[in-house]
């Protein structure tokens, strides 16, 4: 790895510059008056790969906005394959005036690179692609064989990425995918996010009487769906705040020790996570801290209900029906058509029978889990450790990553979220940055995992 | 009576000919456009007042709709006075395709006249001027006092009759207010309600964080206004249907079995009642019946709930705030405002302490009572008998009537409903009628309860 890092430490005003390159195209995928420009950065990027060693670039087109996909197989049939996958489009940059500098004019200052797309997602796309040319050109083999697979419409819903790989999946096959598109858990603590909770969103609906009704007039005599549905959701938890659906927890891996300790281990001032929200306290299920509810504890929430008169003032209506929206966080092995089962049958068992209810699921995806011990994780542990000389922690995130989801699903590969943003980066905000160390380091951090990658595999 | 009834079965045709000439006025106070046919209405209903032996006949002008005043002190000191109210203003006539016949050009048809207005309240309002007249001209002395209010802003909300009364209090003092604008139980069945449940009606906030959060990154950590909102409802109430407020029952009269029995005699069939609104059942507080639960027993129910997302689809939100609108039907002696107070509070109380929640009451208004045995309800009890030769029934009414409220709380006076509508009579919809039998009947029955509450009252 010497050489690939003197290569690196030799390069850096080029790559900073060619990143300025690369910024300064305005790549906003979801606006049609980009279009043009998206095609000017694909182009670019797709010519920077052949410019670095890559002999097979192709730009795939699609009903929106370009894929780039390059391969490279030297390192032979013995070696692993790393998928790398990053997205070239930025977010719109409304509202304009609350940039300092313009958000195409990259600008340098304190440590930071200034515009939009520097941590999400060009910048962090880049270290690889900076790792790979440094292997090229540095003479050093590439110790994994390499597919890159840059979409240009991640912020406006990956729909032509998700028909691609569902359509090439043999042809994406790889031992793992790597992504970096994530932040660290605070400035200085690299973060490996191993695991991301799936989801199940339904909507349901309590009907009874045929029509509004006047509430003096019948008010006490037959059941009211609103009520219903209150004493409805009221009954999806017990007071210990854990969920009351049957079979909910089935198949939920607890949290392990180690991973208990881990975030532990976390700066977490639960404070200032307070003040940030206005609220006096947190409040979860019984016997959790605040990330472990939010990262590896399955939940429930309802989104939105609504039902009756909801103008000003006052209707004495008894209304016909009433609808909640509610969408439970679901962690390693729950799945999400399971669990939307679930809660439909049960809603229906606890309604009085006065009413009618009709559950529908509107959207689902499963959690996704890689495990710390995996080749992937590990390869990962050891990059950050050597690129910025600090242990990485092991963090989980709340949410879902549709894309990972699909890689697990469809390629059947773990992705292995290695990212270099930080938390104070303002992604998908005014003065979006991103640290130059972070870059930098993310270059030697890409190039490290992917010899450790190797050796991992080979053994 | 005699001189009376045999009177009034002389003038059955002038009588009739008259209500159509009133009918055929299209007093539609709602509309502008009806502005001129109002004062049309309101004059020729003081004209007939004039003609039939009223000297003292006042056109009150208002802000809105000029209001009757007229009265008869002729009875003397020692005599009773009744105060009869009535409106001369009927609803819109939309959708007029619907009508079988032009709404204001009268049709016998079947025993019934049919046009806008009829039953609601030209017919039963006309019952009491023709009984009046039938003092005055078969030579009979009026055996009570008599000051007729007759507004014509009933259909849009009695905004300036209310002030009216409240201003004229002293002048409006009386024994008994008798207002015929309700309908009976069932054809042939007399019948004379004698309490209205009143109402408290307030909206609730629950608001958590300061802005509406990703429910994947923040799910599971916080508690969510929407679930709170939904548990504290579902409090409200216990699994036999009683309110957990407390204190809510405090100054609740119990039904008496005098009551109880007289609601088992009417011809309440629930399977129609059900078929009717669609429902498979029934459901209310233990230990009552449907006509005790909507009738004399106070309730709690959501007229609206909203909060997060409402639109189609998922939205993966936690919702700063959630908004449910609750009105408690209230009977007597419950208050309006103390019960406002005592939900606000319980509200507070069993919120957790990680929301905020901001009770407001939009509206109120206190249940009333008229006694079965007070002597304005035991006049109309026999003025029925007599002029039907049915015993009526006594019910109560679910819903607020607003004016008898206001005559209650400010003249201190009970109002007995005495009505001659029918629950075909299709009021406030195309095709409205009237039942000339009542309307006859309905004069009858006037000059009778006049004659039997001046013998009450001297007692």
């Amino acid at each position: 790895m010497e050489k690939v890092f003197s290569f690196i430490d030799n390069q850096k005003d080029k790559f900073l510059s060619e990143l300025i390159d690369f910024l300064s195209i305005p790549s906003i995928s979801s606006e049609p008056a980009y279009k043009q420009d998206m095609d000017r950065c694909c182009g670019w990027l797709a010519d920077n790969l052949k410019s670095i060693g890559f002999d097979d670039v192709r730009i795939v087109p699609t009903d929106g906005h370009s894929i780039i996909l390059a391969k490279w197989n030297g390192a032979g049939k013995e070696a692993p394959t790393v998928l790398i996958y990053g997205h070239y489009d930025v977010q719109p940059v409304d509202p304009l005036g609350l940039w300092i500098s313009p958000p195409f004019s990259p600008r340098i200052h304190n440590g930071k690179i200034w515009a939009r797309g520097t941590a999400d997602d060009k910048g962090q796309l880049f270290c690889h692609v900076k790792a790979l040319e440094s292997f090229f050109k540095s003479g050093s083999p590439i110790p994994c064989n390499i597919i890159l697979l840059f979409e240009g419409e991640e912020e406006c819903g990956s729909n032509n990425l998700d028909k691609f790989i569902i359509e090439n999946a043999k042809d994406l096959q790889c031992d793992t995918v790597l992504v970096s598109d994530t932040e660290w858990f605070a400035p200085g603590l690299p973060s490996i996010c191993y695991s991301l909770r799936g989801i199940s969103y339904i909507e349901v609906t309590v009907t009874g009487p045929n029509r509004d009704l006047h509430s003096g007039s019948y008010g006490g005599g037959i059941d009211n769906p609103l009520n219903v549905l209150c004493q409805m959701v009221a009954q999806l938890k017990d007071s210990y705040g854990r969920i009351t659906i049957p079979g909910f927890y089935d198949n939920v891996i607890p949290l392990s020790q180690e991973e208990r300790q881990e975030f532990l281990r976390l700066p977490f001032n639960e404070t200032e996570y307070c003040d940030d929200l206005g609220i006096s306290s947190v409040n979860g299920e019984f016997g959790y801290t605040t990330l472990e509810r939010v990262w590896a504890r399955p939940t429930l929430d309802l989104n939105g209900i609504y039902g009756g008169y909801t103008g000003d003032g006052a209707k004495t209506i008894l209304p016909t029906k009433a609808t909640a929206k509610i969408s439970m966080r679901l962690v390693p092995r729950q799945k999400s058509k399971d669990i939307g089962e679930k809660i439909a049958a049960y809603l229906k068992k606890i309604a009085p029978p006065t009413v009618k209810v009709d559950a529908t699921v509107l959207h689902g995806g499963n959690p996704v889990l890689v495990p710390m011990d995996s080749p992937g994780v590990q390869a990962a542990k050891i990059a950050y450790k050597e690129a910025f000389n600090v242990d990485p922690v092991f963090m989980r995130e709340g949410g879902s990553i549709p894309i990972v989801e699909l890689f697990d699903e469809v390629l059947h590969s773990p992705t292995v979220l290695m990212g270099f943003g930080l938390p104070n980066d303002n992604v998908h905000s005014p003065n979006e940055s991103y640290s130059l160390d972070n870059f930098f380091g993310g270059i030697k951090t890409s190039a490290v995992f992917l010899n450790e990658f190797s050796k991992m595999k080979k053994i």
